[in-house]
């Protein structure tokens, strides 16, 4: 097996496809509004995975779109840009929301810009992802997208109502989620399927991979937040801790919990009443009732499910590769 | 002439529309997620002046669009539905970009729900607008619209370049209220003439109507912040001042001013170092230069200018409703 990473040998895949859809993110970020391109470029330019548009890439190769050599703006990557600015352009509004510090291991853009600026960044990364969508003519693109849009802030607003809450169950969770990650994840495979205008069974598939990888790929990122070295995490450790966040490892924590342990939780968590050794304790307690374990287990089965769901694909590289990006997702330590 | 404002006789004559616009705004501002709902409901369902969407309503009908008593839904009020829930989300984030503590009279949901419900509240509304777009199928809708969304964006951002400096030129403060208000008035008016099928001239000229109506509401927008009182306006007297917005009154009473007069801008509107009585020598200054008249002059042209484009459609009750509301916006106090 290749040692590099699966993430990489994607990339590597589809570098042409990347390259492409790098330049179109570079060209339509650009405004005759200073402030616009500059806050777009520090989060663009600066980069991230890029997982998102990654995935449309993917999808419609794995479905066999072919675009011709003179095409500058094949419909895949004019799609996957869309998805890489509406995935900005949340990024951008969850800073604010959260009042995060970091962001990609670099100060987050409300730290540099101010809140306003994010703001109205992403209104803008967002209007002119729907530009993009009404040049590509598709209404049912459209649909999947602007459904996904609305789950997202949704989801990100069922997480408020949740937070502090330790009697949230899994399935509301799950719920939240959903909406926060797995929603985009799940629309940019299935906007993939549709450019290659293969069958309603291949356009499913990728949503469900997606939403399944999607779902992995969070309660990872939930896991993280209590086990990551900070460097390599590329934000602030103990961030959803602070905040009183609830997250499926301070569920199973809490579940497990003895008298004395669901006293400290409530204290920290629901009151947020919370001291300097505190995170420790909690670190200590979900190391205890393997809570992370549990959660890495959680993930994997919807790594797994991501894998079924894509099975009657042909064999292939690419095939592999979603294989393994799918697992790589829950072993994974960024 | 009724005595009655032109605002009120306009949604007289188009009751029956409007009520139908009612019912579907609250129908689809509607989501499982009870804090949407509640968010939604905070800012909607209080109500404002509902002018955008009368817009919209009003331009369909003046280019002859009928519809079927059948009909539950019709294009044109979808589509004012559109215009209303994205209108409303830029609001959202605009009291989050001002810091504002009252819109309409009542608190602002920031100050309600806190800003990260603000901010997501209005990516739903956002997200939600889009969805209902994509159910009506017009490309071009959603050309003009989409477009207009991120000019909505890019004026706000370059009213954020332009803040506190007094160099600003008058046509960049056109640019900047062209983008924060004229756009979405213009294209409110031009989706109506859509709706109804009639040809590019008289989707035109409703464009450019919307665009100097929109012109001429947002100058007195920025006088009425100098001379309104707080009760009338629904929101604080003198807000853009304690800012140090660049509006039109500034810009005229800076360029009038003397060497003193000059010292005392700079140091409150650039250095925005302002003292308890500073709002009160601002008036002073103002009203010294006429700079408010100045203001309410040019609205005045811009609301001829709106009345000019749609001089060719034939006269009626309809037709001199438009030319009293673009008089009347120059006129109103609130």
């Amino acid at each position: 097996m290749d040692k590099k990473e699966p993430l990489q040998r994607l990339l590597d895949y589809l570098d042409e496809d990347m390259t492409l859809c790098n330049r179109v993110i570079m060209d339509r970020m650009q405004s005759s509004v200073e402030l616009v391109s500059q806050l777009a470029a520090h989060l663009i330019v600066a980069g991230g995975k890029r997982l998102r548009p990654l995935l449309t890439l993917a999808s419609a190769r794995l479905c066999g779109y072919e675009y011709s050599p003179d095409d500058v703006m094949p419909r895949h990557v004019r799609l996957a840009t869309c998805i890489e600015f509406l995935h900005t352009a949340t990024l951008l509004h969850d800073d604010v929301v959260d009042e995060s510090l970091l962001r990609r291991g670099a100060e987050s853009a409300n730290v540099v810009f101010g809140n306003a600026a994010s703001v109205l960044g992403g209104d803008f990364l967002f209007s002119r992802a729907f530009q993009i969508m009404t040049e590509d003519g598709s209404l049912e693109v459209m649909r999947i997208i602007s459904q996904a849009s609305a789950t997202i802030a949704e989801g990100e607003l069922l997480q408020m109502t949740i937070q502090n809450d330790l009697s949230t169950s899994i399935v509301r969770y799950y719920e939240v989620i959903y909406g926060k990650t797995a929603a985009l994840f799940a629309a940019s495979c299935r906007v993939g399927a549709i450019v290659a205008e293969r069958s309603l069974k291949e356009e499913e598939a990728l949503e469900a991979y997606g939403l399944n990888l999607g779902m992995a790929f969070q309660l990872v990122d939930d896991a993280l937040d209590y086990s990551a070295n900070q460097e390599e995490l590329g934000k602030t450790v103990g961030d959803d801790f602070r905040e009183g966040k609830i997250t499926y490892p301070i569920l199973i924590a809490y579940q497990q919990a003895d008298a004395e342990e669901k006293k400290f939780w409530e204290r920290v968590i629901e009151a947020c009443d919370q001291n300097e050794d505190d995170l420790k304790h909690a670190l200590f307690l979900i190391h205890k009732h393997q809570a992370l374990e549990a959660t890495l287990q959680e993930a994997m089965n919807f790594a797994n499910k991501a894998c079924d769901a894509i099975r009657f694909f042909p064999e292939g590289e690419l095939h592999s590769l979603f294989e393994d990006i799918a697992r790589y997702t829950v072993n994974r330590h960024f």
